[in-house]
């Protein structure tokens, strides 16, 4: 139900502060998330530390959108650092793109999510246009998720509707970007993607804890209230 | 006039591999591409390592899509290693993406360069579909360049009259994925992207100042001949 997303800013406190964080927040999470400056700022070393340190998925969330060998080589790279999933973009297309990367994933076991719609507000100027084709994609491709953002519930029921229920639906969005803790479990979907609102605490387990209890308060009322 | 691209393969010699790559070809290039498979490969030391074996730029090519902040923090990280620019993707959108992009890019001083369309097939499913509205926005919002694939000539020519000479072009899909050298410059590039026809090669150097040779051939053809 719960992901946390690990963004460490530039200027960080040491790469302990990881380990205290996921010691905190493990036994309250589905799984991580970890994007580019988590990869700049602390290497494959830091994800294979990370695989150590826990024993939920990781999921490297790249947003890959590039032609369908580098998508691939990057990849196989993931795969020996026990990354779970991947996350890329619908954008690229199919053909030499998401076609080589799901290949790609069935040989390595790295799933592959795709992202049919964004959080931000550019997300509507092109790629929520295509929110259609995306699902399509998605579903003719096999991948094991998509994101969707929770700060536009509407656009994760209408995936839900869309998709059914056997493609998994990732939601950020939580928290700092504005959507109450729940709403996207509420809307459809299957996991809520929290960062800073976790991981900029004081007390990252606390708050992991509180994140999912008002998951968990929400989605029994939206299920059976 | 040639960038190169340096994608290292997932089993690849030592790293000293890119050491000799660097000395043997930086006389006949105007910069280098290192892209996610690098950062993987390598991460931030590899780039400073690249950094100090040539002055010429380099491009982190990590085809960023992601919201504003992400990228944001992705820049700045990148910023301190020597990075001169970085390729994101215009179908993010400008508000709450590439708008807080650039405004990082003016303040770390690392430019921007934004794909208008690709090189492979799946390029023309959606992407193709916005290359008017990429071209405005990569007008709209600064950008030192864009990268418009060798592969499809007449999207550089197209790109090149709507932009005129301003901004500059990019173009990968040299080589190896089909294109000739010198047939993007003739077409309106500034720069042709080239990888594994150089990096594969068992003498880079000389491979690289073949590409050279051949794209001035074929440049002063199409320009005076």
């Amino acid at each position: 139900m719960l992901v946390v997303a690990i963004d460490p800013p530039v200027r960080e406190e040491k790469d302990k502060r990881i380990d205290i964080l996921v010691r905190g927040v493990d036994e309250y999470v589905s799984g991580y998330k970890i994007g580019i400056p988590f990869l700049l700022k602390h290497g494959k070393q830091g994800i294979r530390r990370l695989r150590r340190l826990t024993e939920k998925p990781i999921i490297a969330d790249l947003k890959l959108a590039d032609i369908g060998d580098i998508m691939s080589t990057t990849v196989k790279h993931l795969a020996n650092t026990g990354v779970n999933a991947v996350i890329a973009h619908a954008f690229v297309g199919y053909n030499g793109a998401l076609e080589t990367l799901v290949k790609t994933s069935m040989v390595t076991g790295v799933g592959v999510i795709l992202v049919a719609s964004m959080s931000h507000d550019g997300s509507r100027e092109f790629i929520d246009k295509h929110i259609d084709e995306f699902l399509d994609l998605a579903v003719k491709a096999g991948v094991e998720g998509i994101v969707a953002p929770a700060t536009r519930p509407n656009v994760i029921r209408y995936a839900r509707e869309r998709l059914g229920g056997s493609i998994k639906i990732y939601s950020p969005g939580i928290g700092i970007q504005g959507a109450e803790p729940g709403s996207a479990l509420c809307a459809g979907a299957n996991y809520e993607i929290v960062g800073r609102l976790i991981t900029g605490s004081k007390n990252p387990g606390e708050a992991a804890r509180e994140v999912r209890e008002i998951q968990l308060k929400r989605w029994s009322k939206c299920h059976h209230g």
